[in-house]
């Protein structure tokens, strides 16, 4: 042994936001409010998270308490995120796109005491606590609400807060988060960060190949924070000292694009759908968006056609990326300004995540480049074991199955090809519903495609394509015209359904659950 | 305690290579050899370090072992840190400018038994073995020489070697790494870094504000390899995927111009003095250099007329940083392409550093921005305690004395303003030489400057100028002059020397010490 080495530094999240207090006092976190903005710095929002937690110490939250929150992005929210987990309790997010008994469940398996809530989110916060009797008390941030014995305001509670709670002081290997997969198949499953996982997260993220945020960046989190921790971006800006721009609730066109002209945002992040809403609202308007130079999508496929427009109208490059709750969430992201860059290619793993491709059983398979196979991942922020289970989430290398179908390109980039619980089985053979949804996506009369599975008598299942179109008068032929020659022939859906709107699941992907209820039977 | 949570990752360098080797097999470590060039992707050169981990085995180096390194800037050093390193041995980096007795000193507290050196500095390295009589053999790379019972060729053992030895089984906080400093002032003490201080250093260094490299870069590494790690380039360009340049032996302007465009450099890493070489081959010549974009300075001041001159003649943005092999060694690096970038200013702390201004009893200030004190630090990749030491290097709360003087500006950026130690003290007030450098090095006739107290009779010390000039003509006067009205009165040098050429340390700034034996006393 050696005597003598480094300081001791544990990966706690807390400093974040310590560290842009000190070093980016005047950096702002800006939220759209009541069609304004509200605009603070983050040594100032440090102030108030540190009174957060005070309260919180006196509401009997204490290290490993499980607090919930139901709130959209905004900066009541990120303070309370930091007044939660700097004092070593857990942020369990809720979302509240989900039922109020779908909430209730996973409050009760949490234990959660406690519930922050959005004033507006408040009728379905007490619906949650109503069910999910260990929620004794509703803070209630965003504005005032009605009080009596289970909620309370926060606001009124910060001027006599004790500020000398202590943060940080825990193991880095401390939980952090919680978040329940609210998945487009099977049932929700807990996944526990850590500041440890969250913080070297935050830290891959940061790379000049992957999220590349500065300083001198603003970035518009679209992604949720209700949902796999908004992809890290409130851990990741603050950490580069760069603004944190956040939409509340309104996530149309028109409001995106107001915050971006008022907050100048240089990098917007969120999903697909997000970004043809804001498109859409720019052609309507002839409205331009000088200020923002890139787009990090993911969630879902981004479907080619999407990708060229928002490139030409916004004059921005698009980042493609891929990831899931599992893994805090990002796995690969397409690097900046990537001359090579396309829709459908994913990027790379930066230092600290690996892909492998798996036979269904999940066997390697022995050539892991430009062949199809299942994808499994590990690395430091790749879930291990879901919340409150005994078998871990790994095989017995300490790879998780991700349940995606994927390619890995000559170069080392990971392309998606499907979901494996989606593909359809039709007479004993396997058609992918993506590579179809990808083919019919492009055309620039579809606004979205879905491939599902009907039940059929003869062949088991057969596909059909149910779609929402830009322009009506498109025929059945027309959509799946250019499917010849480009799959197989039994491949080509047997019927076409049109939809006024594609049911969403509460992230923002196609409800292919709702479809197949609706739609699946023969 | 919830159960349930993320993966275990343990954070050892060993990852960067293996990382390299699996998603960018491809990308090349390029050295200059023989006026040629030697190429090999990260895969095999992976393979390769594997090997010569198997070559150690056999020579008996376990976990713990420490393994000393006499080298250039090469592809079979870079070999020889991952496989001493991946095995969990700790390689202790000699610097070949300095004299045998002072490295058998240092390989004596190391302990190191086996010394794997560059051929053509063989006979340093068995003078340093005759001293140091625990090295029990010499393992010579980059070339064969003439063997013996002490020297023997690594290149003919590899093919034979096995190929089976464990990289990373150790916990994330062994010892990796092991540098004495070789300051400008006082006696060497050894650094020791552990596999995670320098997996977070990597992790702070690749982030889009600091070194911001990329897959895409071609990195030329001049800073060394035997001093502090070469500012952590062999671990952040493999690990970001980019092509890692070594010079080899010579780093003249000559070598380094060709070296620049036979590889394709676009980001240059070195000391100021190395680039002011390749600027005047370059104006002696009149070539150009067109894929370089960026450099990275550190290590001394920054001239801001070489600044200027290099951005303009190279079209590339000067980044300029701070740090210390205290610090792994990066401290603070100003960011790329910054539109309001200084040569007197290192751009601000990243995450994972804090610094703090103390009087010089070590008492904070109280107030920290816009006025000069004593500089302390604080962080994940900080000495805590020198090798072999009881006593920490850290103060009551943690923070290193780095021994420099400083301000922080209100935006948070650091400007270095001159050395505690080496401060003249004259007439019971304080002269800070820095000061007097920076503005008579800043004429375009001056090559190089030094001030240094000279011992006096009456004022007990009096500051002299000592100056290498690029234009003889130049009077005392004339060097003089730009000090009036923007120093005190008698801060102005008492006398000047000129110097053919101005005397180096090792680690390429100017020999404070030689200077002071020779032109010191009265």
């Amino acid at each position: 042994m050696i005597d003598g080495a480094m300081q001791d530094f544990p990966l706690t999240l807390d400093k974040f936001l310590t560290h842009a207090a000190k070093w980016h006092p005047q950096a702002e976190v800006v939220t759209a409010h009541d069609g304004g903005l509200a605009r603070i710095g983050y040594a100032a929002l440090h102030d108030r998270a540190r009174a957060v937690s005070g309260v919180l110490a006196d509401l009997g939250v204490t290290t490993g308490s499980r607090v919930a929150t139901l709130a959209w992005n905004s900066q009541a929210h990120v303070e309370a995120w930091y007044a939660i987990m700097g004092m070593g309790a857990v942020c369990h997010t809720l979302n509240p796109r989900l039922t109020a008994a779908q909430l209730a469940a996973m409050a009760v398996q949490s234990q959660a005491k406690l519930l922050v809530a959005s004033a507006d989110l408040l009728p379905l916060a007490r619906r949650v606590a109503e069910r999910a009797t260990g929620i004794a008390r509703i803070l209630v941030i965003d504005g005032m609400a009605e009080q009596d014995a289970t909620a309370t305001a926060l606001e009124p509670l910060l001027s006599a807060a004790p500020r000398d709670i202590a943060w940080g002081d825990f193991p880095e290997t401390a939980p952090s988060g919680l978040c329940f997969t609210s998945g487009t198949t099977g049932a929700p499953k807990g996944v526990t960060y850590t500041h440890r996982s969250s913080f070297l997260h935050t830290l891959r993220t940061l790379q000049a190949d992957v999220m590349a945020i500065s300083a001198r960046d603003a970035v518009l989190t679209v992604v949720p924070m209700f949902h796999a921790n908004a992809w890290g971006l409130p851990f990741a800006v603050p950490a580069a000292g760069g603004r944190l721009v956040l939409p509340g609730r309104h996530t149309d066109g028109a409001s995106l694009a107001r915050l971006i002209r008022a907050a100048e945002v240089t990098v917007g992040v969120g999903v697909p759908t997000v970004w043809l809403g804001l498109l859409e609202h720019l052609d309507a308007t002839g409205e331009t968006l000088p200020t923002l130079r890139r787009l990090i999508v993911g969630g879902a496929p981004m479907p080619p056609a999407l990708m060229a427009r928002l490139e030409a109208r916004l004059g921005v490059a698009v980042q493609t990326s891929w990831g899931m709750t599992e893994l805090s969430p990002s796995g690969t992201v397409a690097p900046p300004a990537d001359p090579a860059r396309r829709a459908d290619v994913s990027g790379k793993p930066a230092i600290g995540v690996d892909l492998l491709l798996t036979d269904a059983d999940g066997i390697a398979l022995a050539e892991q480049r430009d062949v199809e196979g299942h994808l499994r991942v590990r690395g430091a922020a790749v879930v291990e074991r879901y919340f409150g289970q005994d078998a871990p989430a790994t095989d017995g290398n300490g790879w998780f199955a991700t349940g995606d179908l994927a390619r890995i390109d000559r170069a080392g980039n990971l392309i998606i090809t499907g979901r494996a619980k989606d593909l359809i089985k039709s007479g004993g053979e396997w058609i992918n519903p993506a590579e179809i949804e990808g083919i019919v996506g492009a055309l620039p009369a579809v606004a979205q495609a879905a491939v599902i599975g009907r039940s059929d008598v003869k062949w088991g299942e057969r596909p059909i394509l149910l779609v929402e179109l830009r322009e009506p008068a498109l025929t059945d032929a027309d959509l799946l015209a250019p499917l010849h020659g480009r799959v197989a022939p039994w491949w080509v859906p047997d019927a076409v359904v049109r939809l006024p709107a594609m049911p969403l699941a509460p992230t923002g992907k196609i409800d292919k659950i709702r479809l197949r209820a609706e739609y699946g039977d023969a």
